[in-house]
């Protein structure tokens, strides 16, 4: 036995059902431990109805976004159900060390998981998560969902998301499917920050990967009501479950719309203080509005800067409630996706 | 000089603005360095108009808390234009250290600056600061308002709070007090964790002291709106400011109640997992019913646990959006004060 600081190494990641079984497994995927922490267990739910689709929707990616594992509970207790074929995996938490910490990142290495795909097998406890999501359940499925909200101190309508992928057919493919949860934003998100993202390791494979967003403080009802029927509009969609999709019901409204955003869309902070949002998310904004204002703390004789709108846009995305940085995000804007 | 570390341990706290000039001052607070870190300056404003009460507004007690601080600027824009006598001295960030971490406590010395007061001049800097405030700025007052809110975690209704205090005079001045701020909750939170508090030593002076709490994640500018309301009531109802107090808009309605909840009130998590809310903050419940649900993260073949009412009450605070230890609060319920 290839041992090391008395683990096992040599054993490999691998899950304690067979996907092969018909109806529904539940039992875990196991992650070998290292030097840094022992074997993992990972939950871990799957429905098996032959024919169709494979899906794997995973939540807990980030500590700190919960919503992800709570609709993944959901869809265990009404999947069995309402599911007619296909195979739906379900992982409500992907990192149990962050979420337990509510931290976005891995405390004990301090790596984010979703930068460290596909992952090291001989690497720290985060590098080995993702090791073993990539090797044992990627290749399972042609369909993921990843479910995240967008961190404690945005505020962020309801969102299907992707990044631009170089592929014309996997893109639109997957903005199809994106669009299929009739979320309030369908939106296309370029950025400069996706090395290591399990979204990357997916689409590279070929397969239709969305990430599910929600942004906005505590976990409510109301909002884990708009999260769950997205997730069972996208299922519906892929003829994986009976049912008529229909856009939830957002601030009064049942409509969704299909946004992009780019780098040069994110607002940033020009000094350190605290931000104050003036705006609300959705709202639609001219060149030169007042989007927010931030609050130098160091000085009561330093005025208050104003963040104004660069272009005619979409407000997306609203950080509030936390100190900035200088040059940090306070906001993003978006417009309609032009394909 | 009394030097240790190079550093000046001899310099006592002090203002570098004189208190008794009439109109508006601004500067600092000075916390003296000590060991663990150099002199702080904590911005101050003060706008002073003779005869009448002396007041004292704070907020970033705690640095995940930033209503307080953005309402603390709010007053410094407005209240030159509206104070007609008296003094209002106000302090938008108590502890920079705290806010700049967007942490509820120091990191540097991991101390809770609500539960560090009097403080000392000699401790770590979370006491220090403590130690500044209790010997220059309390003395100055005879009303303080602490702007807290509920945490990242938490939702709770706007709400003006007090504990229960010994002396029933002052007592009674503090509920009417908070009473005045005219926010959809009036608050008498007894519990056992208030060694420490500025309130404690506030009170413990004969001051009347107020805490305003307002939880709900993300800072958005509704929730700052009812903030600003409730002070702006407040120092109306002590004739310092011109204007006509109403109650603010919460949930499409204008109105307030006063309420009280004891340890007992308190609902823990009969495990670790991630609590799910299921009912709504000012939720009139009857004994038994649901509360919300405890999903155990550990295994998917543990049934998740109803957390259950076990009085007739009003659902006063929910926690989400985070993961709870075994024995800890999910939710406080509450009824109405019997005075």
């Amino acid at each position: 036995m290839n041992t090391q600081n008395g683990l096992d190494m040599s054993r490999a990641p691998h899950l304690t059902i067979d996907l092969n079984t018909c109806g529904v497994s539940t039992g875990d995927l196991i992650v070998p431990g290292g030097r840094d922490y022992g074997e993992l267990s990972l939950p871990i739910f799957s429905l098996n109805k032959g024919e169709g689709h494979r899906v794997l929707i995973t939540g807990g990616n980030h500590g700190n976004e919960l919503e992800g594992p709570l609709v993944s509970r959901r869809l265990i207790e009404w999947l069995p159900e309402v599911q007619t074929c296909g195979r739906i995996i379900v992982l409500p938490v992907l990192n149990p060390l962050a979420v337990e910490a509510w931290s976005r990142n891995t405390p004990l290495d301090g790596l984010n998981l979703n930068r460290s795909f596909p992952g090291r097998a001989d690497g720290s406890v985060t590098q080995r998560i993702a090791d073993a999501v990539s090797r044992v359940l990627l290749p399972t499925a042609d369909v993921v969902f990843d479910l995240h909200s967008f961190g404690p101190t945005w505020e962020l309508p309801p969102a299907a998301t992707t990044h631009p992928i170089a592929d014309p057919h996997l893109m639109a493919k997957t903005v199809r499917m994106a669009e299929a949860f009739k979320l309030p934003v369908t939106l296309v998100w370029q950025h400069n920050d996706t090395a290591g993202m399990f979204d990357t390791v997916a689409q590279n494979q070929g397969k239709v990967f969305v990430c599910a967003e929600f942004g906005g403080g505590t976990v409510g009802a109301g909002n884990l009501a708009i999260y769950e029927a997205g997730v069972r509009n996208a299922l519906i969609a892929l003829g994986l479950v009976e049912g008529q999709a229909e856009y939830p019901t957002f601030r009064q409204q049942k409509s969704g719309q299909t946004l992009e955003t780019r780098p040069s869309d994110q607002l940033k902070s020009p000094a350190p203080g605290i931000f104050e949002p003036r705006c609300s998310v959705l709202d639609e904004v001219k060149q030169g509005d007042l989007i927010g204002i931030l609050h130098p703390m160091g000085s009561l004789s330093t005025d208050s800067l104003d963040i104004l709108a660069p272009t005619p846009s979409i407000v997306l995305a609203l950080a509030s409630g936390a100190h900035v940085n200088a040059n940090e995000a306070v906001a993003y804007v978006a417009r309609p996706l032009k394909i």
